[in-house]
């Protein structure tokens, strides 16, 4: 019997990271692929930014400032200080150190490297030996219909702090990109051992990826289980908007609701355990277990899990 | 008798940021006008370097580093670290709080603001009172052509410290070029006080801002006298390739040497003590003092014995 290998896993920031790093501490280097969001990507003071990439960068390099869930540990702010003197924009925060990514990412997309390539490049470099690969080498970007107009992701997440409601979200340029080669083919490898839906808030991270041209055919066609893992745990996110949003858009903001909302792309759905019993109806395997990522063990733990559940469902291949 | 008032220096980076920085000692807000080289300005990293302006800038600001000549005190160099760690080109040092002035003025440009808007902005920020002026808000670029090619400015300058024989140098763009308004009219002013030229590399720092379309002229044609001040020492600069460059293109290095390049243009030549007895032959005024300015009070020492020797000149006005 073959062996099943390769995991991939979807992500946005924080929450994705996390398990991402659970899942890196499990698999080898050419047994996961981390896929990044990056509708949240945006020029800003003449860069180009890539949050949630650079989040899952940082953390399976183990840069990441766990203070803030974003950034770099172990940051300076002198540059943010001197702007503001200049009269700069200062609602976006940007480090000393992450100024860097940022500048030479800027440097090379110019060059017409694509940010795949870029990315693979910076992993190389920053010791990180897994895939991390964004979702497009082409330009999404998500906007939001708010009562305050449509907003760009970074203009409502960031600047205005997610106080506006949220009534509707557009994947801008999603359908005609390509999700990136890479990715692509995975899903289509016969001996792909697994998909994971990290606890990304769904609206804004997973969809994004979902919105590209033929992802939601492939995922649906693809030989190895999917499984997502809840962001909201008793009715709320461990950090960030999902909630909120969810409740914005009409929808309940329940673990069980974001199940319903994978419906048709998921064969398992791992729950706090608290929510596990409220996930019916599903048709698909409801799987309890400790979500909440506090510590490196139980990010660990949960990509055990995750990976059990996944493990469960498939076929042995021949 | 109306009173002559302003001031005009030109400049290029350290040297004459120590005469800019004696002057502003003497000389009110609306009295003394730096006009600073710009042919070494160069795009890196996507960035719209300005090294000259930006050195008589934090000279002016009090915030220059007096270590180094050039960038902030002060300054951390945090993102230098990552870029390396990234594989960019770190040959250019920028430090953190010194990206601030380069991020934010190429925004600036990249919406249309012109150069001078965007450093009579800076300066009204940083506290600077004096009026710092780009020789041009046009692009000039000093090029040399060397025992190793043509080679841009700064990569002669920095990257290959000043290492490659000089065999000739262009200011491209130079000749279309238009002076800065503000800078010509202050020279086409009846009342304007002195033109003075700073101690500075006569090759790469004032024969630039010469070389723009119209200024000799504009300099003969000028009621007030010009008054140049030698950068060379016994024939030796205080910092940079002065020397070393006039040599490579068959000039003595010497400060009477430095006096013929401005024959014609100048009124006045201030020398250190030691080597005014070589200037002979000038026609003009050849004045010593001690031009080597180790400490802020040599710098208004010799900011007024550059002005007494203008002022010498001058016929009142009417």
């Amino acid at each position: 019997m073959a062996r099943r290998k390769l995991v991939v896993a979807l992500s946005g920031g924080i929450g994705g990271a996390k398990l991402a790093l659970g899942l890196s501490r499990i698999l080898s280097a050419d047994e996961l692929m981390v896929v990044a969001n990056t509708g949240d990507d945006f020029e800003h003071l003449g860069l180009s930014i890539s949050p949630d990439l650079d989040t899952v960068m940082y953390t399976l390099a183990g840069l990441d400032n766990p203070q803030t869930g974003w950034g770099l540990r172990d940051e300076t702010w002198n540059f943010m200080e001197s702007l503001a003197a200049l009269g700069g924009e200062t609602w976006f925060q940007l480090g000393d150190r992450d100024l860097a990514t940022h500048i030479e990412r800027t440097q090379r997309l110019r060059q017409g490297v694509p940010l795949s390539r870029i990315t693979a490049d910076f992993c190389a470099r920053l010791g990180v030996p897994w895939r991390i690969v964004p979702m497009s080498d082409d330009t999404v970007r998500t906007r939001l219909r708010t009562d305050q107009g449509w907003l760009d992701f970074q203009d409502y997440f960031v600047r205005r702090r997610c106080e506006p409601a949220v009534h509707a979200i557009a994947f801008e340029g999603a359908a005609s990109a390509r999700a990136q080669p890479e990715f692509l083919s995975a899903l289509r490898d016969p001996a792909l051992r697994a998909v994971i839906i990290c606890p990304s808030n769904p609206l804004i991270s997973i969809e994004p990826i979902l919105a590209l041209a033929g992802l939601r055919e492939a995922l649906a066609r693809c030989a190895a289980p999917v499984v997502a893992v809840s962001p909201l745990i008793g009715g709320r996110a461990v950090k960030g908007p999902t909630a909120k949003m969810m409740t914005e858009l009409g929808l309940d903001s329940t673990a069980a609701a974001v199940a319903q909302r994978y419906r048709g792309l998921i064969d398992a759905y791992v729950v706090e355990r608290s929510d596990a019993s409220a996930c019916t109806g599903l048709d698909i395997d409801v799987v309890p277990a400790r979500t909440l990522m506090t510590t490196l063990a139980e990010r660990e733990q949960l990509a055990r899990a995750v990976l059990a559940a996944a493990d469960a469902l498939a076929e042995p291949v021949a």
